[in-house]
């Protein structure tokens, strides 16, 4: 199962908002279709609306009639900027977007139809590199999950959160071809469900061990000593290690704390903006207050009630034991070492 | 709005499990039925189904056609063994069914018709006497809340899991009561939704301002300075001052104190179960794993995932501030402090 494709000169989304109901693509034929489908959460998760992006953008490139470089790239700028307006937490986004950007604005010699061809390029590179990096971060993790283990994991990070094999989910299906023998309790992750609707679904399909929670048995788990490793993913770690990710990261981080579990946050360089110093700085997405007042479409509370639907939560760098990358684990003092791994 | 009501000889409940999509009375023409909406959740909540077991009691007392004593005890010990079976966390059920049948022992002067009549009182007074001690407990609790707060609490504690009144709804009724000004945060309360459906129904029925949110934004919100209150009810306190609570009580709790945020629990004196020494000895129920497969009937994870579906979690007696009673407010130690409380 693909999450994101490109067939026929078109991008091809596994359509997220369905499964597991279903299992549909929705076809993105130009870049607004591409937007569209970020925003409406067709694709979700950092790595995966990176790439979705970073496609949208060589769409948008692919689509010009122009022949003129100016033209090709103002309307290319446009496509960016209109990209990058469909979430603001996760910061894949903006890295998918500028890397894709930066391509082409160093491609000084290159006539219009070359800059068209560079774009898809590029686009490929990432969502291939995407998986590579989730491999290695996958080995680097897996390292650290005991030979037998009860693993915690909340929202979806896994190959439905990226371009394949996933980051937290990568270092537990790493685990697993290790030879670990490990079982997963996936929160549900309310409102939207990724945890029962995207987790469990996912690793089900690769057979391995999975039992559904609703978000608030976490901490019971935890405090029976039912839980020995904890991994989630993330749409933006900050300077100083501080990670924004799915609402309710938060609690479970804090619940670990309180019962010595070991909580681990896996992702990619592409997820670490070192622009920010810390978590006050990032945005938190506020959703519609309908994906609380529903479950697919079934109303479950009065008419009328006020609603507060932040999507994510930020994690203090205090309460993470390690953050696994593509390029090894990255332990406190976080300031320094993340910078390390850029230089 | 009356969560129970004995109307025309029979037991009238507010079906809980319809609200807040339909407001409707399910008939309980004898105990059996009693049992039957205990168990399916009809009327929950420690105080409610202690009263629902009342007045079973009394039905099955009224329904005997026998006029010796010794058949219509045998008949009322089996009505009293099947109800207690109906659910074992909270300890209001036991409790309630044990003063009917001390009520009846005691009546040794009494012929069958005498019994049936006091039966009936009994339930009633229990009924009763459980909207009052609400009120004193609201009286008790109110002081606690600052003159401005935002509160947050999870499940329904309110006037739906009681006679009336409620009782951590019960304080914050009587703190806005007082002219405090208040705010509340309803954690929606997977799996069966009692916050969403239930308190935040009440509250907005009473025209106290609510806000809804899912279990996992609660830690979020208390990162960000904005609750400063916290009240939940309790299904079963032990001798230490433990409490055993709807699911996710306990992460709240956790969240509290790394937050510093007051955590109080809002129980009568008949929630107190000083035979157990400690949660560890509570039995905690675990309901049918559809509860979180489904939402209103509507399938929200993958066919065949396995699911763990405990109802209750134990929050330990350190982790709570104070543990508001119809006869004032317990604080630690809680061993000595409870015990007074019966003496």
């Amino acid at each position: 199962m693909e999450t994101l494709r490109w067939r026929d000169g078109v991008l091809e989304l596994l359509d997220q908002t369905k499964l597991p109901l279903a299992v549909e693509y929705v076809i993105c034929p130009d870049y607004e279709a591409v937007a569209r489908a970020i925003r409406t959460m067709v694709v979700r998760g950092a790595p995966a609306i990176g790439a979705a992006a970073a496609f949208g953008l060589a769409l948008a490139a692919l689509a010009q009639e122009t022949n003129q470089r100016e033209q090709f790239f103002a309307k290319l700028n446009e496509a960016a900027r209109i990209l990058a307006e469909t979430r603001p937490t996760a910061v894949n986004l903006f890295w998918a977007i500028r890397r894709v950007m930066d391509k082409l604005n160093q491609g000084v010699e290159l006539a219009v139809p070359g800059l068209k061809a560079l774009a898809l390029e590029e686009a490929k590179i990432i969502h291939q590199e995407d998986i590579e990096m989730n491999r290695r971060m996958g080995q680097f993790g897996a390292q650290l999950v005991p030979q037998e283990a009860n693993i915690l994991t909340h929202c979806n990070a896994g190959a439905l959160a990226t371009a394949g094999y996933g980051t937290a989910l990568g270092v537990i299906r790493a685990a697993q071809e290790a030879g670990k023998n490990i079982h997963v309790y996936a929160d549900e992750t309310r409102p939207l469900l990724q945890g029962a609707r995207l987790t469990a679904w996912e690793l089900m399909q690769d057979n391995i061990p999975v039992t559904l929670i609703t978000d608030n048995m976490a901490g019971y788990l935890m405090r029976k000593g039912k839980v020995d490793f904890i991994v989630v993913g993330a749409d933006r770690i900050t300077a100083n290690g501080d990670v924004a990710n799915k609402i309710g990261t938060y609690s479970v981080a804090v619940l670990a704390k309180e019962n010595k579990v070991p909580f681990y946050v896996a992702a990619p360089l592409s997820t670490i903006d070192l622009d920010l110093p810390s978590g006050d700085d990032i945005i938190i997405e506020e959703r519609d207050p309908q994906e609380v007042l529903e479950v697919f479409g079934q109303r479950v509370a009065p008419e009328g009630v006020k609603v507060f639907n932040p999507a994510f939560d930020i994690t203090p760098h205090y309460l993470i034991d390690g953050i696994i990358t593509d390029m090894g684990i990255v332990r406190a003092p976080y300031k320094e070492n993340l910078k390390k791994l850029f230089t």
